[in-house]
């Protein structure tokens, strides 16, 4: 049994016309614009074939081939970050839906949902969708949200979401019978190895930051350079440091200042007040901690030096999570009866998988990113890893059905 | 003979509301809807003075006593930085403004203007309308101006104004009989020394830079710290390899970064552009050369650093001017006769009178800002300073008369 590739391929490509941008990637941010015009597109191709579909009240958007039984979920998520490339959560949407059109003729007893999550790539809140589904979504995530508490609401009216019924859309673990998603690597571990297919065993737990760093505003030809407190040049101290921390003292770890912000932001003003946006990763949660109270510790001492205060805050905090051992071996023997190579590895970057796995067998299939790139629009996979990929979904979702009617039924 | 200050400081704190900020300064970046509301309100006084009023093809706002002679110029100018101090600029219009009408009965020998110069400040180009008015302005500060193309041609089009046309506001160095500016100190020195008035020797030079560094954008989890090509980080060292240089080997300059900006700006993408907007001062031309220099090396090391590409482009470049001696003896002269105190200062700020002192002889009178705080809201100068200041305006003006009679006439 194959995944239709021709079908799929033209929807893929329908897809990536949807926001997308001059370089050949897509913009779309979550409950942006483009982002809502995708997850429309989903449905009225899920419609076009005759598939049921949902949306439910954190916006996910599914088709199911319901039965009467546990809900096996395949997915990944349709939005992007800005300016970032094609493949990144789409191709696990547009798979897991050609899963389900590979398989409508055949007797399961398992409901399958292809499942578009909400807000994966945290331009909002990150793992918004996911998380409430399993019920981790926590008020204080939605209070103080990384993309900002107004950007936030004025996309959860674009898409006609109410914040207090987010949490409606949980689901209870008896009714799931498990989480497969494939998606990009996004590193180059896979290309390397010339494997097809990635097992992956852990996904890292991540943290974001806003440090705030508050010095005083002042004239930028009058105030003498020993007597300013310049919140800019603290920050890019902050910057350089964290960099030299992570490297010296972190070595299995990733820290990451996305952005920057000066008050008032004009050449002849000293900048009053600086804003860094940062993240770091590590699959271990003591390192997590640790890592962030240096970086605290950091971020004082770059003021100290500058007579500043700082403020560091948490505005996102993902959990490192171990994937399903029986999962895991599906996908092997799905790759395995399509001869295809696999290896196991964890995964740097965060996915809808790390909120599923807390509550129910999860598993991950990776297909490799062309010299490792993602996050923009040069991000690519080949058309055929893709389809490889597809097929071992499929392949996993039938092993996982035979294993629940051979135990479970 | 003195300025009406109880009539002055009703149109000061008049001026004040225009553009007014919650924190007590102004925000009238040049040529915006503030900006261009004062300078429609200086007209509209100076006509309900009875004043005559012209506005040249820069933009330049005046309120004039003709003679038949040449011009003596009086002013400043009313733009602001972003949430500027409210006596910026505007201290020396008003002023100038009430000169005038404290000599509308008397018989001078030169034409006396109140002049209000179009983006002093630089939101745009910067000294914009002196140099305009002296033929120093040139068409390539016009093509890549300081605040950005888009915004210079908003701004002129807003204020009805044409770049072609504003070279057209240049004026006979033989019209004129000189220049005087009265302005805060913007810095501790006149406050510390106990003076009412400072008389400027000289002011500085000053460039402004923007560099921007092209590095590869990418994912914030999944790429190795060790093969990463981030823009944001190479930026941050150039910003702190900046501030040591200055401090270092340079000693009698300053250099200011005033902002910063990640591309894309996201949490968890590694920022593949990032640009520096930076500038630095000098009253020595040579020194600005060797700064320059040196700060294009350190852009290239830190760009070096990173495997990254860097290029360096001036947006502004104002040079260095010695203010003319005799106009410094009127001046001296004037805060002797008014009983005032009086040093002689460089300016570490730069002034339309830099632009006009390289025409007709120029000179300008400081007072006192509290703690030498300028472009923020809590910028501030005693009323007290404020009126001895327009009071030694008024008699350096008359000095200049009498000078002007005994030897011109």
């Amino acid at each position: 049994m194959r995944i239709d590739g021709e079908r799929m391929r033209q929807d893929f490509e329908a897809l990536a016309m949807i926001g997308a941008t001059p370089e050949g990637g897509v913009s779309r941010p979550s409950l942006g614009e483009a982002h809502l015009a995708a997850r429309a597109w989903f449905l009225e191709r899920a419609e076009a074939y005759g598939l049921e579909t949902r949306i439910d009240a954190a916006g996910n958007h599914s088709a199911v081939l319901p039965v009467d039984g546990p809900t096996l979920l395949l997915g990944s998520h349709l939005d992007s970050v800005e300016n970032g490339g094609r493949y990144d959560g789409a191709l696990g949407v547009v798979a897991a839906l050609h899963v389900l059109l590979a398989l409508r003729e055949t007797q399961l007893p398992l409901a399958l949902e292809a499942i578009d999550f909400t807000d994966e790539e945290g331009t909002l809140v990150g793992l918004l969708g996911s998380e409430a589904l399993t019920g981790a979504l926590r008020a204080e995530a939605l209070r103080a949200p990384r993309g900002g508490r107004t950007a936030l609401l004025e996309g959860l009216e674009r898409a006609g979401l109410h914040e207090e019924r987010l949490v409606d859309a949980r689901r209870a673990p008896a009714t799931l019978a498990g989480y497969l998603e494939l998606h990009i690597e996004q590193g180059p571990r896979l290309e390397r190895a010339g494997a097809h297919i990635g097992i992956v065993t852990a996904i890292v737990g991540s943290r974001s930051l806003v440090f705030d760093f508050h010095g005083l505003s002042g004239h930028a030809g009058t105030t003498p350079m020993n007597v300013r407190r310049d919140a800019g040049l603290a920050a890019a101290a902050f910057v350089v440091a964290t960099n030299a921390l992570v490297v010296r003292d972190f070595p299995g770890c990733v820290a990451t200042v996305g952005d920057m912000r000066f008050e008032p932001g004009g050449f002849n003003v000293i900048p009053g007040a600086a804003r860094v946006s940062l993240e770091f990763r590590s699959t271990e949660p003591t390192q997590l901690d640790e890592l962030e109270a240096a970086l605290r510790r950091e971020a004082r001492a770059a003021a100290e030096r500058h007579a500043l205060g700082v403020e560091g805050v948490v505005v996102g905090r993902w959990k490192p999570a171990a994937l399903h051992p029986g999962v895991r071996e599906a996908i092997a023997s799905a790759a395995a009866s399509l001869d295809l190579t696999a290896i196991e590895l964890p995964s740097g970057a965060g996915h809808d998988a790390q909120a599923l796995a807390a509550v129910t067998p999860t598993g991950m299939i990776f297909v490799p990113s062309a010299g490792g790139i993602s996050h923009q629009p040069s991000e690519r996979t080949s058309w055929e890893d893709c389809l490889n990929g597809a097929n071992t979904l499929l392949h996993a979702t039938l092993e996982l059905c035979r294993l629940y009617a051979v135990r479970g039924a």
